[in-house]
């Protein structure tokens, strides 16, 4: 078999391209598996969350191989895997999930209990969840294929959406995810705060889902021109006018039905309200300013348990001071954690297929080639308005 | 106050414009309700139920006033109206719902167990339906206001979109109501069984739900060109493909996720399989073979509980002969009724406002005046493809 | 017409047995109302949530009649009310609500619009919550009547089961949205913080679900003994075992299905940890340590907007620090905000008319004289293990 | 390794207990399966659809091994079982499913795409199942054994308790899925129609649900009197008072909140209307009209697709005379199919062993031996209100 070459985390802020072992059917336990398979990468895209780690705020290892949303060709199959097959494209929901325990069960696939020894919840080059192996690679390794893998029904269809169907494994859901925690439906009006990929994504899936009207907030000029170009309404929250104010401007009544959080953790580093260790309450609870009564609050927004380079005991232990008084006094509910992939993905997919979304465009998708990898988590970090996807065998330019 | 004029049932095949009573604040049982209001009705439209009083298959008296999809201005307020003023434009539930019930309470308004002595459920201008006078006149009285009527926000905006707003009181919640209930959502493949009015409303709001493909179902050949023309697919029933095929040939499989029976007993007149009284259950029938395992059938379509002029005792005690076993043994569930239209009017209301459905393409509403209304009955009833509005102060064309 | 007597928020501290005005059908603003009736109170509970004004800790004026939780017997109805008549037992939910607005006609009763000028939500006899005069007193007026009142359905079995069905005018509700909002449902565990009357009847709630075990935890070992004596399982906040390693004792595993909060704001004056303005959060943090992944965490618990007698800065806004990256990382979901009575209420009398819940028992009802409140007031202030019933006419005992 | 014996169809009438093979890790395909475990069979349940075979009224084959409803012990483990080990006891769902699939990704393992070539939807020893081998044996295979198997925490514990788990591999779930399909909760008045073993499951389980009352009703004498010794209303459908009369005479009113329908195609020998084929609809008929409106049918009753022997060309084709406009009237919804077992096993696990549900007691479990079988196919097959469990190693008696 061939050799393989992947985007490897180096050290705070450096990410470099390494010559990386071809993968094997073992897990990281170093148990041989029947259900898994090994796929070539088709397409892998860089996601907000592996800036975390590259900028060291994690306890993430150097060589930690990244990359955990992947969407690739099967090129070889276990022993016990019976629907998949060689020459198959393939999208890899970006949690790691065995299809075989309590939570995989009932569709919370997102904190599967069985691929991660040290807490609930897995997924392929991210720190501290489980050692698979990220796939911003040649080739990558997927266990319980069977039961992970959405298959695309056709290859030359899938060839040609590619740039769309590239979102199914991280970033479509985790926005549809928080669309639909927040209650999004037909007629609904929705403020979306974060105008990010994932921000971008849950505008487009609000969308789809019926929403009368979608408003994007940011302080990024660029990231909003974007959103009012791709068909959203837009807030500046560098504006002197409240979040409040500017959405009454927008809808005549200061409140949204649905709300959504794509900023989470990240706010941190926006300084959103020129104060670094209350930034991410302060989206929560402005959240809970204009939700109506009775409103649900999506959070898809990233917020860790730990951050021991943070500037107080409190947020080292991830605490908030959250306004949940508010939240009480108006009936909110707020949902939380990472998107369970396989509970939207094939719907999505058809989504696609069928034109019904232009995620593509909504996120503004680029590829790039594997050597440009390092590039792109720099253009990124720096809030340009895109989201790169690898590709990695140069097959899709 | 001035006099008031309405379309009259007179006998089986004809209905005129009479003259009327002006409307009072008082409920069929003779009793004075402070919680009415008078409207001056603004749009009433023809639907096609009141066609099956008007063929004489019903036990609907000479002399009814007929019309229960209504919008009005509101020009007279009882004592108890707390937030309808004289001026306010509104759209009327075709149900009479009390608001005050167990089944108003969990709002399923089609079946109120107070405003129609005789069973649940209350309509306006309609047989064994609580004696409510019709809306297909100058004027209406409308019970229980605050929680009947659905205010528009704005004068000016509703004027403007008056053609799609008349569809909030019936037909665009029936078959919204038909979507909901087969489970639509993003990604959905969805069959619509019938192009008419109640199966083009299905079929747009299965689009505003985010189906990834919607088919429509006919043998009315002007129906599925029209269904086409705003952009629906289309099988005609009248070839001898089967329906599974012809789905086959548009989605490459001959099932659907979702099905929607939007004939009811009016495809009793269709002849759909050349059987006069198995036309019914060939409907129901016909949507088991082509709806996945562990799919949704939603009924918005109309059956009827006795029909006196029926060819034989099962239909006239509504008895369809139904493949039971089929469905069972695809684990389908069956859900029928009238639509609770308080459920979805406000939703839908703000998705017509927003641009997010064009209702008065898709059903094809085309404004005529109160002296053209049995002119308007005669073509509905001969299948054009086309929802007839009156108008009956000509103020809207 | 007879005089009235009833309870009256004097200054902190101090309540007192006082003449009042006899209602009128008329509404805070001044507004004759058809809608209403007055009722003769049969019984009227001391809540919890009443301790707050009494202690001082709000805005409440002296003057303001006291008591929210109210069963009574029909003596006057207003011209618009058409379903209840004299003579009728009905319970009163504690929450004002129109039954005509859109969170209304949504079920959302606890947030109704148009019955508070100032807020979304109404009550009887409290600070800040449109000015309803409460219930503590012989005779109260309920408007909105058709929609607020529930009729038991024969007055001899009413009569004695009095204990129990008085607690459906809040208490029952309350702890019952808590386990519905929790999740819980058959052969769940459940662990419920707080064993004061909400917390009881959430624990009770969790039994009638269906719950496989539900664990109650507290400091007040009273509370603790009466919980063991009716049947659950207890934890003892005092002792040095951890909330986790208290549940696996008994669980064989540190966490819980679902988990409710019973306590909220209530639990900064018990010392739970100590420290006055964190005691909240606390509550919150334990819950997010102990609930399972991808649970929900239902907060029937009390927490405020606005605390102007706070320790600090933050806890005067109402805010708390909550450990928030602790819930995303496992999926949780966080539910708040007065309860709905009317979304429960018939249900549960049903099971109460059906033996199926002992609700009197498990939150250990007394019944008083009106002249005893004071009394009462300041013995549950004290933490005894019962609650309060009033009977102002001295004819339940 | 040791020989096997097991319960054989031989034809019509007629079951004999014969050597069979000791299983192998195997598909009815031939394919070798990593994914399978051996289970040593601890107990193992005669059905009422066993009877649909033996009675020769299906295309089941003379020498097919019977039994779908199994608990044992794990002696042998496939190479990609991961966290199941020998030694393990476990209850099996009848259904067997891949877990892999989009219906079994979906929950709805009762119609797995994968295990059956013929149609949706596997389970062991019976026809048109997808051939796989039936549990009335010694020793069974079961695949996808990580997924498919429900172990249980402690062994002595499951040992005390195996007559009441062993009714999680089919009854108890199924007719729990009946209450739940028919929407049973907190308060609710439950009507089931059939006092075999599925309907106390399901009567038993709408009293876990938290059902205000439940009734039964059956046309067998020793049933009905068994139904009412452990706890539950009946109605006998012999008598001259129809069944809504019967009801009102119980609850006061002629109709229930929720229906189930675990009578099914079984009804057809019952006689129950006096007329053999229209039997079936007799039922779902009269649940119609003694359901409430805008209320739910739960149907866990087998209805078939096909029925050769039947009497006439409708039955045969599995065709009923149902009263869809009674039901379309009444705003009622229909459930049908399979029960998935997976989506209840759990919790009912959990309700077993925290002796919330006492299920052996309400179906009324016999413990036999093997070589007892064909006696207890006959009894059971006369109506006696016992289930047989078979003990087939005398481990438990």
């Amino acid at each position: 078999m061939s050799g393989n070459r992947g985007v490897v985390y180096v050290g705070p802020g450096k990410v470099e391209v390494q010559n990386i072992p071809f993968p094997e059917l073992v897990n990281p336990q170093g148990r041989k598996i029947g259900h898994g398979v090994i796929l070539k990468v088709l397409s892998t895209n860089i996601c907000g969350s592996d800036q975390h780690m590259v900028r060291g705020r994690t306890t993430a290892p150097a060589g930690l191989v990244l990359g955990h949303e992947i969407t690739g060709e099967v090129v070889e199959v276990g022993a016990d895997v019976e629907t998949m097959k060689v020459g198959d494209l393939v999208s890899v929901p970006f949690n790691v999930a065995c299809g075989r325990c309590r939570t995989c069960i009932e569709q919370n696939t997102g904190v599967c209990l069985s691929v991660n020894p040290s807490r609930a919840g897995g997924a392929y080059g991210y720190v501290d969840m489980g050692g698979w192996i990220g796939g911003q690679a040649e080739y990558v390794m997927v266990p319980y294929a069977d039961f992970n893998l959405l298959k695309f029904p056709d290859r030359d269809q899938a060839l040609a959406k590619i740039k769309d169907l590239t979102c199914l494994s991280d970033i479509l859901p985790t926005g549809y995810h928080g669309a639909v925690m927040a209650g999004v439906g037909p007629g609904k009006t929705v403020y979306v705060a974060g105008a990010g990929p994932v921000g971008m994504a849950a505008a487009a899936s609000a969308r789809l889902l019926g929403a009368a009207v979608v408003i994007v907030g940011d302080m990024n000029e660029a990231r909003l021109a974007h959103a009012r170009a791709v068909g959203f309404e837009t807030v500046d929250l560098s504006q002197d006018a409240t979040l409040g104010e500017q959405i009454a401007a927008i809808l005549g009544t200061p409140e949204v039905d649905c709300a959504v959080d794509a900023v989470g953790f990240e706010a941190r580093g926006h300084g959103h309200s020129g104060s670094q260790h209350e930034a991410p309450a302060t989206v929560l609870n402005s959240l809970m300013e204009v939700t109506k009564v009775a409103g649900k609050i999506g959070i898809p927004g990233l917020y860790v348990t730990d951050d021991p380079g943070a500037v107080d005991e409190a947020a080292k232990r991830g605490s908030l001071s959250v306004r949940f008084g508010l939240g009480w006094a108006k009936a909110h509910s707020f949902h939380t954690g990472q998107t369970p992939v396989m509970r939207y993905n094939h719907q999505l997919m058809q989504a696609i297929l069928w034109n019904r979304i232009n995620i593509a465009d909504v996120v503004n998708v680029e590829l790039i080639s594997l050597d440009d990898a390092p590039k792109g988590y720099a253009q990124f970090d720096a809030g340009v308005a895109k989201k790169y996807v690898i590709d990695p065998h140069n097959q899709l330019r």
